[in-house]
């Protein structure tokens, strides 16, 4: 094979930013080319890197920087890898190399879930490759896996921590005790959130991979909108007490489940929210920067994928790992999959979706309370699995753990209860995930 | 999509072996047809399977069955599936298969470790596929991962527990506390272990696994005879003791690792034995027929891939989503990755790798042994890391952690350490692994 590649003509790629990622980026392809040239069977050759402001970037070859991604992109590329983030311009430009027959890498979630059908179609006419693997979970193949090796089977669910900015403030609350918004404003000044952490706290970056994974496992398209988004800037430092008070440890999930209804209809379900989960389940000791998904298939079983969520090396090893096999399809011929939206799911409305709840309410410490509360279960057809009531001298509180309920039905019996008298306060009310039912 | 397929031919399958995964496969193929076509662009249609007494296999149907394996891959077909196991005569149907420009798909790890490259060739020389994701860990997407996603990276280390049989036998006598024999015959009995259990316990099928884990993470041929193996019939109660003593569990590991010498000259060493690791780590918990491998890799750090390693439907599940990928490449063109070994490096002899060890001795109780025993480890140039020495009545015990320390420097302080009069007994000798030096 080494043989025959001193002769093959080199395949040029062009990358579209230069950050974190974009910067590791430049330094493996540099570092490792013996590697890549015998790996993909011809040289790999980094022909330029469009940047916003040169002078910044000082740890890459000067003349390899340009500040026009248009042209750069329009010059005489195979590939062109984007890492800038955001939808434009990353949006037009990719269209622009797809539509030119240009091969793809891009680790943009945002760009992908909200505009995959697009991207997937300019691939599609002009034969071009499409590959996102480092989108979602860094260096953790999960797309390949997804895309490929299940493609015989059925995947039923796939649930995982995918964001690692909530996942440090969570665990940090968790073993502090403190409340959100100081945790929060400690996890900026260590570097584990961003000055803005919008995108992260507010789960829009965990519904942008959500809704790829989702497409990717029920063949079906579903926009980053159709994904439920709860984030964690309601998550109380009494959530995590009521959490600990029973073996569970509070994390933001992202969880997509194939629905099969009485009459055999399948439709998804696909959310992000805080949940409860036990503190002996995988997921529970998964902490920091680190990402777990588990995936679930009908014949494959249950497959945890479990490694580092987010950072520059690890990025950017799975964008190599995308840019080789695009260049070994140039060399060797050859296509990444095709977008797989042939399912065409409903996504299921969240009112829909039956989980179970925790419920900590504080409630007046006289006789009848109980009574009173499980009445109003009763009649919005929550069916209560457990009620622990403790109290001591005129308080009380009553903690009650439901079997599966639609969300329509329990918010329904969240707001009457929070009416009745004898209720002083409705202290968490939570899902519950990753128990046997 | 959907729309296209239609008028586009099948792409025709022929099946060898009908065992517990392959009466799965055929099960998938029929039930999840539409999805298979749909994915793939065109109909996956089973057209026959080779075995060997076809009245014995009713749970398929009676029509596909033929006992003439030549003919059938001789046949009209694109695709041929391998699940019979063993060396012939799958070798030679999958090379005739191969010669003909046929893809194949195979879950069998002993053909792969020990005829790989022969396999490859005439895959290479005719354009054909060659795909064996079912060969190593069942359902878990392990060798994609590292033949693609990984393609950009450069792997230091893949550790994990690979046998079932073994993993069960090792935990039920860490459980019990009973002897290996009758441990490994209950599992016989429970169906654990086969009825004739050599390729498991001896390391036999860990150490196929470890050399194709080997080869594909380290772009270098390793074939199974290059693999250090150890099994686990040696394995005592008195070891299994010892391990708890120190917080740690015994388990049977296949471990590849790259070697960097002083001088810079790499070199891989890749082996099979039990080792102890600390109940702490992650492989630690993993119990009966899961598997599970960590990857270490110079920018995508630590990763971990979990699941069943075995059973039909898990199995069929790779064979499927490989099937998936070479029906793909029929329809839209494309290919495997070749095989990828530019990098020739040399597989380190075992005597010079080295690891830590856990050495337990009953010792006379007399002062001078502790000096004794040192002084032989001081000669043969192993360090001790810690001494624990326990004493009650005329017994005592020594238990010595070391260094990192060459097998061949271990076995010769052994010997002579067995030789001093003060030492009774030997009663464990142990390499540790997946602790922090």
């Amino acid at each position: 094979m080494t043989s025959a590649t001193g002769s093959t003509p080199p395949v040029r790629v062009a990358m579209l930013g230069c950050g974190t990622v974009g910067t590791q980026v430049e330094r493996l392809i540099r570092e490792q080319s013996a590697d890549l040239t015998a790996r993909v069977g011809a040289p790999v050759e980094l022909t330029g890197i469009a940047v916003r402001r040169p002078h910044r970037h000082r740890e890459v070859p000067e003349e390899l920087l340009t500040t026009d991604a248009e042209a750069l992109v329009a010059s005489d590329v195979d590939v062109v890898v984007e890492v800038i983030g955001g939808i434009e311009p990353a949006r037009s430009l990719l269209l622009a190399a797809l539509r030119a027959g240009k091969s793809v890498v891009t680790a943009n979630k945002a760009l992908l879930a909200e505009h995959g059908p697009e991207l997937y179609e300019a691939a599609d006419e002009s034969g071009a490759d499409l590959y996102f693997e480092a989108s979602v979970a860094g260096a953790i193949p999960l797309l390949r896996p997804l895309r490929e090796s299940l493609a015989g089977d059925r995947v039923n669910r796939v649930m995982g921590i995918v964001n690692g900015t909530t996942n440090y403030v969570l665990s940090a609350m968790d073993s502090t005790g403190a409340a959100y918004g100081e945790t929060l404003e400690e996890a900026g000044r260590l570097g584990y959130a961003e000055a803005d952490p919008t995108a992260d706290v507010d789960g829009f970056d965990a519904a942008a991979k959500a809704a790829i994974l989702a497409s990717l496992a029920f063949h079906t398209r579903v926009p980053a909108e159709a994904v439920h988004r709860e984030g964690i800037s309601r998550v109380t430092a009494a959530d995590i007490t009521a959490a600990r008070g029973m073996g569970r440890v509070v994390k933001l999930l992202a969880i997509c489940d194939r629905v099969v209804d009485e009459d055999g209809g399948e439709s998804v379900s696909v959310r992000v929210h805080p949940a409860m989960i036990p503190r002996g389940h995988p997921l529970a000791t998964v902490g920091g920067a680190f990402n777990a998904v588990f995936v679930e298939a009908e014949a494959a079983g249950q497959l945890m994928f479990y490694g580092q969520g987010a950072g520059g090396p690890q990025t950017a090893s799975a964008v190599l790992g995308d840019l080789v096999a695009v260049a070994r399809n140039r060399v060797a011929g050859g296509r990444s999959p095709r977008e797989s939206a042939y399912a065409e799911l409903p996504v299921r409305p969240m009112g829909q979706v039956a989980t179970r709840y925790h419920i900590s309410l504080d409630v007046a410490d006289r006789t009848g309370v109980l009574a009173q509360v499980a009445a109003v279960f009763a009649e919005n057809d929550v069916s209560i699995a457990t009620v622990t009531q403790r109290g001591h001298r005129d308080e009380a509180s009553l903690v009650i753990a439901t079997h599966l309920a639609s969300e329509d039905a329990l918010r329904g019996t969240v707001e009457k209860i929070a009416a009745l008298s004898a209720v002083r306060e409705v202290v968490s009310v939570m899902r519950v995930e990753g128990e046997e039912p």
